[in-house]
């Protein structure tokens, strides 16, 4: 059975459809005689109201929408599930989109949730994306927006994160208290907000514990830091300098390529170098030997990412001010065999 | 800048909106200088059309609805990478929803998307569904239907699968050639399609290999596949059986578990235990030992069935029949090192 339309209920009682819409909304101008009529057919034909055109009245699409680089990525997939718990709270549907790290992909996937007229947008952004008029674009539509992980300082939004130099920083520091010297670090690209400050992280903890910053220790993933980059830098890296002792890697899935590059050469971890990861995926805590990481949080992103949003959506719809926040949730190192 | 309405610029020309809308679309019963005042408006004031109200006379949302158990997970996820490929060409958004194995969440889920008028829905079952009026709402809301990976036998809409009784047969199979004999299954839940026949598929293979199905060695998992799933019942198993010498996991994450039980307690894998998985997640290439399973081609399973649901929708907005098709994509042993 099709959805019956205003239209045809208008059409069979013979008056208009604003008259329809007014009667089952309970409008105080319509007779009660035309009400009764009109919602009795209604309930006859089973008439559901069109919630696309319900949303002209309330404004209102009880949609948000959700760009992230991937979604096959332990991370992202987990922050996911935080955003579709508070989204579920409020019967608040979510578009996912995926931005496969492009920022042309971004552009175009702003512009048709923006002409979806989603109530409000969260984003991480990919790794190519250092321009932001795209994402002013949806700050100027008004529509709110907040951005989680990879995010731009120079966008006036809210924000949530981790603190990525502080846990790059400490996560340094404790592989120089295990007595780790020649450090090497397998760094994200140069675009990435939490790139950039992991890096800085790792440089100021080497310098704060007097250990001389080489630049030749740093090896760029170039692959989106996925398995490949971690093999193919371990390979370049263990080449150039036999004698690093320690390999700091901006995410688990390149360190756990580090790995395996070491145990198809028979490089003992932790004997031989140590592997410190970054994210806690899964799969760090079931490789051989089990990988030291740092904590992230993901779940708890994606609630407060959703959370926030939310609330500047209501915000906007009784007209109150929104202050944006720039949340910084807590990180640790989590200790395993791999140092 | 806000989104400009049909209102407001009907407003502004003293005009009624059906009026605007209508020279904004060029129907011929509006005078030349009527449209040519609408469009200029329009145009100055940055008139886009609200795409709910579009909706409305084309009666397309240009979404659709997909609902699966859960995101973080290997194969899922990619299925959904397949679907967002499909949609993305066809400039179609997804609305993503996650049942978490619960019937309860499906049902509302639907009713979600129904309302929410999506032009389609994708759904992989949860473990717990094993009735199907509300899948049958969708079907008599008139809502093309796909059902992927998790399906149900009686309902009638396309499915795309694998054949996963004749994957289940190979692999057992598989492990017979290789001279293992005494072979345990950790089946999924009684009620989903595919774990009855990959038991089925595991209890063929014996009789068909002359080897007498032992209920013994059929082990539940009870946490929905996961990877306590495997480490519980490997500790079961091996403790009231300890001269099993394969195992046949329902899922790559229970094999996982498997192995680091075994792994735990010294047992050598594939030396004294062989163990075999299913659905060939990445980290299954990248664990000690690497793990011997089947192939499971989730990008290709996410790409069919959103084609199928889109041809549907095309069919139906052009009142074409439509013939349900069951599609089953192939599998194959991958075999590393683990058996």
């Amino acid at each position: 059975m099709n959805n019956t339309t205003l239209k045809e209920i208008a059409n069979q009682l013979g008056i208009s459809i604003t008259t329809v819409s007014k009667a089952l909304k309970g409008y105080a101008d319509v007779s009660a005689a035309t009400k009764k009529a009109v919602v009795d057919l209604a309930q006859k034909t089973h008439y559901s109201p069109n919630s696309f055109a319900v949303n002209l009245r309330t404004k209102e699409s009880k949609t948000i929408g959700l760009i992230i680089p991937t979604l096959v990525h332990d991370f992202f997939s987990t922050v996911i599930q935080g955003i579709l718990e508070e989204a579920d709270k409020r019967d608040y549907l979510v578009i996912i989109l995926q931005s496969n790290e492009k920022l042309e992909f971004e552009k175009k996937q702003i512009d048709l949730l923006l002409n979806k007229r989603v109530d409000g947008i969260l984003m991480s952004l990919s790794n190519e994306t250092g321009e932001f008029q795209h994402l002013n674009s949806i700050i100027n539509h008004e529509t709110p927006l907040v951005l989680f992980d990879k995010i731009a300082k120079l966008v006036n939004c809210s924000k949530v994160t981790i603190n990525d130099r502080k846990a790059s920083y400490d996560a340094v520091c404790y592989l120089v208290n295990k007595g780790y010297k020649k450090i090497a670090h397998f760094r994200g690209s140069y675009m990435p907000q939490n790139s950039i400050d992991r890096f800085l992280g790792y440089k100021k903890a080497l310098e704060d514990n007097n250990i001389i910053y080489d630049p030749s220790l740093v090896f760029l993933c170039e692959n989106n830091n996925d398995f490949d980059d971690g093999y193919e830098n371990a390979k370049k890296a263990l080449n150039q300098h036999p004698d690093i002792d320690a390999i700091f890697a901006i995410t688990d899935l390149v360190a756990i390529g580090i790995i395996k590059y070491c145990n198809e050469i028979g490089i003992s971890i932790p004997n031989q170098i140590a592997v410190l990861g970054f994210s806690n995926w899964f799969m760090s805590s079931v490789i051989t030997p089990k990988l030291s990481t740092v904590d992230q949080p993901g779940f708890e992103i994606g609630k407060q990412s959703a959370a926030i949003l939310f609330d500047e959506i209501k915000s906007k719809k009784s007209n109150t001010a929104v202050t944006f926040q720039s949340i910084e949730l807590p990180t640790y190192v989590i200790e395993r065999e791999s140092t």
